[in-house]
């Protein structure tokens, strides 16, 4: 099979033995897969996949049919629509994933957006519901509004009957982030646009003192990215009289029976959204296999709204 | 009724007019009162007792009879035992408490006992389980083992089968702490001991990079005192990376409903530990309200184990 591969921190299409499913296991052709920020940390050296997962062919997140099953498979059956995260390498021809990490592709969606939906949709919905357990009602702040995670959670945030408020630094993409639902707002002096019961973190440190004051008593800071830096200074004064919680989270290092559990819960409650087209995922640009390098770059330069992804 | 009084910095004894129970209240011949910390930070202007709560008479616990009830009272009658959290005013003879803060007092303890139980049974049952969320078979780390709030978790986190560990900063006050269930570590170095499922933090800032480290996977901690220090420093990619949380509480400012679930959380969950004899409230010495200066001396003077309770 070809896949992407990472060469000395330069992405190629190489050539790779086909992978074989084991006990459990699902052989995916692979039509789409999306790009996230993981990746292109993974490119530089940063973010090694977990062991277990091939290390060369980057690539989280895929959408495709089955080819064939491992012993003891039966969720899934050949021909069948699937889509997952996985631990690395699916941007490639071929994949094999767990089962049970596998969800069904609703039929509205194309491939494209189905490659580009597991990564950003699992991701947003985990740290909202899961971790900050938003409810209807209540106010949530997105934090990079514009991001892939940021446009899931805007969207999951709306669904859910939340009243979603954004910060989005290119004034380019603002219009596009207000019609996925959110209140724009600009990233200087967002406290005073609050108070919030859940602020979605995902720039890091320079944003935490503001965050601490822009939150409503029991509110909830979920910290999944930290880009902008790692470090932050923390007023557990404040922390203690508002009753607050701060959540760090990620996904990638988590267990596989974890992320089967969350897997279900996407199955449950965010596949339903699209059905009923509530929910979409935004597109930024799609890329043949062939020309991964492009896609990288595409990724890289930011500027965008929505998702970039491979089509095989 | 003569009550302990703020005057100037100082605790004195006065007389005040009697309180008078209104609509859902009852008026309380308060029988033993503990000092807590607030009260120190009260006494020296820092920590204002809250709007609708004697601003003078400090006191935020007692136990005693039922004298007489409000209008709409229905949980108790005259002469019952009762005890409870109020924003102020406890150490006096008298007391008027909202009957849904009130819970009984369980027939084996004493006076003493029962005027020491609430505020750090409550606060520490609250940071732990309703908090933190601590199951049995976790490991839990109390840092100030030897407080009042320190005592009351290890006991709690004992009984509800966690391991529990506390540092404790004073060496003669080490093998009482360890009594009372506790692996007990010295406070430097605190991390190597680890890891731990739930840390509970009363000292504040200067602990909280080693808490980081100190942490299990998916671990809590639960910030309810900053004595040492409010700004801490935060790894948020430790955070992430550990996909643990962190918890800011305190009890005074919330609504009267939540305090009322809070007593109803103590009685279904707490006091049925005393009656069966697997907890207990660790005295260190009782004053009569007329010495109520010499007990807060005593307070502040520190180096003991347990409440100081004053009887009347």
């Amino acid at each position: 099979m070809r896949a992407a591969t990472i060469r000395e921190k330069e992405i190629v299409v190489e050539e790779h033995p086909d992978p074989v499913a084991g006990t459990g296991e699902v052989l995916v052709r692979v039509h789409a897969a999306g790009l996230n920020g993981a990746d292109m940390m993974q490119r530089r050296g940063l973010y090694p996949a977990p062991p277990g997962s091939p290390q060369e062919i980057p690539g989280m997140e895929l959408a495709g049919e089955v080819v064939s099953c491992g012993d003891g498979v039966e969720r899934f059956a050949p021909g069948a629509r699937v889509m997952a995260i996985i631990g690395g390498g699916a941007q490639a021809e071929l994949a094999v994933v767990h089962e049970r990490l596998l969800t069904p592709v609703p039929e509205s969606l194309g491939w494209a957006a189905a490659g580009g939906l597991p990564e950003v949709f699992t991701t947003a919905h985990d740290a909202i519901f899961s971790q900050a357990q938003l409810l209807a009602g209540e106010r949530l702040l997105v934090h990079g509004g514009a991001g892939g995670v940021g446009t899931a959670a805007i969207q999951l945030g709306r669904a859910a009957g939340a009243e979603v408020t954004a910060t989005v630094r290119n004034a380019e993409l603002r219009e596009q982030v207000a019609e996925l639902g959110a209140r724009v707002i600009p990233c200087e002096g967002f406290a005073e646009h609050g108070p919030f019961d859940v602020i979605l973190e995902l720039v890091g440190a320079p944003n935490m003192p503001e965050n601490l004051n822009a939150l409503a008593t029991g509110g909830r800071i979920v910290v999944i990215g930290v880009g902008a830096g790692a470090k932050a200074e923390l007023n557990l004064l404040a922390l203690m009289g508002k009753r607050a919680r701060i959540h760090g989270s990620t996904l990638r290092a988590r267990p596989l029976e974890e992320k089967a559990l969350i897997a279900r819960r996407l199955e449950r409650e965010v596949l339903p959204l699209f059905e009923r087209g509530l929910v979409r995922v935004p597109l930024a640009d799609t890329f043949p296999l062939e020309r991964a390098a492009d896609a990288y770059e595409r990724f890289a330069a930011g500027g965008k709204l929505g998702k970039v992804v491979l089509e095989l």
